[in-house]
Order: C-alpha cells, then structure tokens, then sequence
C-alpha cells in the first residue's frame, strides 16, 4: 500500500499572505500538507538562494486533520522561496512530498514574469529534484484580491496531477485573470507570450543631493495568438503553461556551431 | 555610418572581481565599455528584481581611449546583476549598447548553474530587452583564479557576435574548464545537461541552543552525452550553450491539453 499523499507548499509572498492561505484550504482536502513560506515579501526573488547567512525555520502552526481536511503544519523560514522547498524537503517534511505547490501567487506570473518570479522559482527548483509541482498566480496584486474563482480550476489540477501525474521533469505555471473577468470560460495550455518590461526607473535625489532610482516598468507584449498565455488571460481563460528547468535554445545550435570552426 | 560600438558589461561578483576586470580588458580592443555591476559579492542573485529599496549608483573610474584600448566608464550599483543591466541601459549608457557581456564569473554557469545564476541573469534580462548578450564562467571560485586560458576564445566569440551577430533573442552560455586543463581542446556548441544538487544542509545549533542551517550541497549530473555542457567541459573543451529566456516545456503541450477537456 503506497504512502499517504503529502504536498508542500510555498510561495513568494509570505507565509501568512491571503493567497498561500486558500492554496492551503484547497489543498488539504487532498493530503497532508507542509507550509514553507518565507517570513515577509520575497517577490521578485527568482530562483536566487540565500549563501550568505544561514537559514532560520519556524513553526508557526500545526493542525490534525478534521473531517475532509488532512492535517498542516506551517513553518516561516527568513530564506528565498528556492531556499523555502530546498529546507523543507530535507528537514522539515516527514516523508517525500507527492507534489509541490506554489503560491497562489498576488500577481502575474505569465509570460517573461516567469523569470522575476519567487512563486515559479519555488516550483522550477522542486522539479530539478524530481518532484512534480505547480504555480499558480492570480492577476491581482491587491492583498485582499478575490480567489474564488481560481478554487474549482485549482482542485481540477491537483486532482489530475495527483491521479494522471505531471510529465517527468516538468512543472505547470497556471494564471487566472482577474476575479472581475470571472466566471472564467475555461483552461487554456499554452506557450508562454515573449514579451518584455519597459524600464522606465523613477529617478529622485535623497536630502543629501544625491541620486536614486525606482524600479518601476511598463509591461509590453506584442506576441499575442491564440496558442500564448497572454491571449488566454486577456480573453477570460485560465492559462497553463508547462515548464522546465532548462533554458538552451535547441532551435540556435546548428547555426551557433560556427563558433567551433 | 553606423555609431561606434558599445559594449555593457556586469557580473554577480562584483565590479572589483578579477573575472570581471579580465573581461574589460579584452572587450577595450573591441569597443568603448560601460560597467555596472553590483557593489560586492551578488552570486545566487539569479533573475532577482530589486523593489524593497532604490537603487543607488556611483562612478568608481573612467578612462578615456588610449592606443588599441577604447573608453571605459566603471559605475558600481547596489543592486543585483538584473537591476545593473537595466539601470546601465536606460540612464548610464551614452548609446544602446551592440553587445552585452557578463562575467567572467568565479565557478560554473553551465548545467542547472545557469537557474541560480546572477551572471546568466544579467545576461537573459539583456536578451529580453533586444540586447544580444553573452554570459562567461569558469569553472573556479578561487578569487585569483587563472582565466588566461580563457582570453583567446573570448576574443573570438566576441568578435563573431559583433560581425557575425548572435540569433534574435538568443544569449549564449560560455563556460570555461579549470585553468589546469588547458590548454583548452577547442570549443563545443551544445545543451545544457540535466543535473541536480543533492542538498546537505549543514545543521548547527547557536548560543542561545537554536538550530539553523548553512545551505552546501553537491553537484550530480548523469546527463553527460557528448552533445552536452557537462561533456564538453570534462572532456577539456570550452563549452557554449545559446539560451533563451523561456521555460516552456513545448513537448509537454500536447499531453497537457487533457485539462482543456
């Protein structure tokens, strides 16, 4: 008889973030669930480790399971999401996690936000070591944004991932649009849009005559068929992107070849 | 006629690196050079953002043209090698650079490095804002490290990108055996292998008899066919991998339309 299912979760906006908090809800209908989550804010972080100061964990809560619900434990580690899953596998989880999951992530992950993103950092650093995973982010920055919407897609995919399984070295980056453009009109998978941030840093000057920058930015997508994760999100459509860790760009090597010359 | 080339370079060591101030000195023979790299040590910093805090920049020395060597301006930030690519191009840059360089970094970007990477970071963020860019590494974190070897093949690879030019939207991942293995066998055009790290935290206990933990870990790769970074590099040769800032999993589309249903 196998093991018990158990999923991790973390994600890039704290511990004690709105959006982790449904993620955990949903989650514990199916396993038993272990929370490493960064302490504060860690957007942004990417799948940047943390080598110069050690590690701190915390326990912040642990529930039996009750009724449907399996039981959690909730640890706060002051670490980088990729530190967050790296810890918790090792040290924290009683046995080897089923799936990993991420987020629900208070803002877009889609498109080349994949690359800023603690939340997929999280997912893309369990699959380098085996472990199945999911992100998933809502396009709502606002720390009370309305998740409701995302629950039903959310319990679809860790259904399928749980029964099907996810294929082998894979992860799903998954993006809801905004709460007032639900009832979604279904799920999409895709490919990720090309796009980019627009710098534009807000320059200031401190009391002290001295210069310093805002990073602030515009986002501009201008790859927008039907097959990316941009079209979905913009036309009512959950987007499923499927992912892995490797970044080579098999379609340039023939040509880059010349350099062995 | 076309503007007098210029060539932005960072890393994630640090704009006092010896990596760092190999790679001026060869890119001068090509082009008039601006840095901005991150005041100290920014490895792990990976495709990390800086939004907590503003960015603060200063001049640390300039050079005029003189003989083969052409201008060098130095400008260290204290942000991550992201934030310097963005900033460096928007408000310190005379001119849209031709070409972006980072490095050379102190240790391997190949394999799963490149993940983790605030180097490779640098230079992905150059790519998804237009710029062809190249990231270098060799595989020592000694801080005198010998990158001798290294110069002739960086010659020539910058060189072809600025005749040649590289693929849209495509960086190149350069790596480098360890000194003692040169002289270098030549050079190999391949992918990034599949690897891991292993983790091993290093559990201590403090004064106050609280634990905590040091991030170490060892390197596994079982991915080593010739057509890889990790083959080329064993065997002696100067791997390149062209990369591009996109973790879509395009052979995983099909099997994950099941969700669409």
């Amino acid at each position: 008889m196998s093991e018990k299912p158990l999923i991790l979760i973390s994600n890039d906006d704290g511990y004690s973030a709105k959006g982790i908090n449904e993620l955990m809800a949903v989650a514990r209908e199916f396993a038993d669930i272990v929370v490493m989550a960064p302490e504060g804010n860690a957007s942004a972080k990417s799948h940047s480790l943390t080598t110069s100061m050690p590690l701190r964990a915390k326990k912040i809560r642990e529930e039996a399971a009750s009724g449907h619900l399996h039981s959690l434990a909730i640890y706060a580690c002051n670490g980088t999401p990729v530190d967050c899953v790296k810890l918790a596998t090792e040290h924290f989880c009683p046995r080897r996690p089923t799936l990993v999951l991420s987020g629900i992530n208070h803002g877009s992950n889609a498109s080349i936000n994949i690359l800023y993103s603690g939340t997929m950092g999280a997912a893309l650093e369990a699959v380098t070591n085996g472990y199945p995973a999911i992100g998933f982010s809502l396009l709502d920055h606002n720390s009370d944004a309305d998740f409701s919407a995302c629950l039903p897609f959310i319990r679809q995919i860790i259904e399928d991932a749980l029964t099907v399984g996810l294929p082998e070295d894979i992860a799903l980056n998954v993006n809801f649009p905004y709460a007032k453009q639900a009832p979604y009109k279904g799920l999409k998978v895709c490919r990720a849009s090309r796009a980019c941030w627009s710098d534009s840093f807000e320059q200031r000057e401190d009391p002290y005559h001295q210069p310093y920058w805002w990073l602030t930015g515009k986002f501009i997508c201008n790859d927008t068929t039907p097959d990316t994760d941009q079209w979905a999100l913009e036309n009512g459509y959950v987007s499923v992107v499927p992912v892995k860790p490797d970044y080579t760009a098999f379609e340039a090597i023939t040509n880059m070849k010349r350099l062995e010359k």
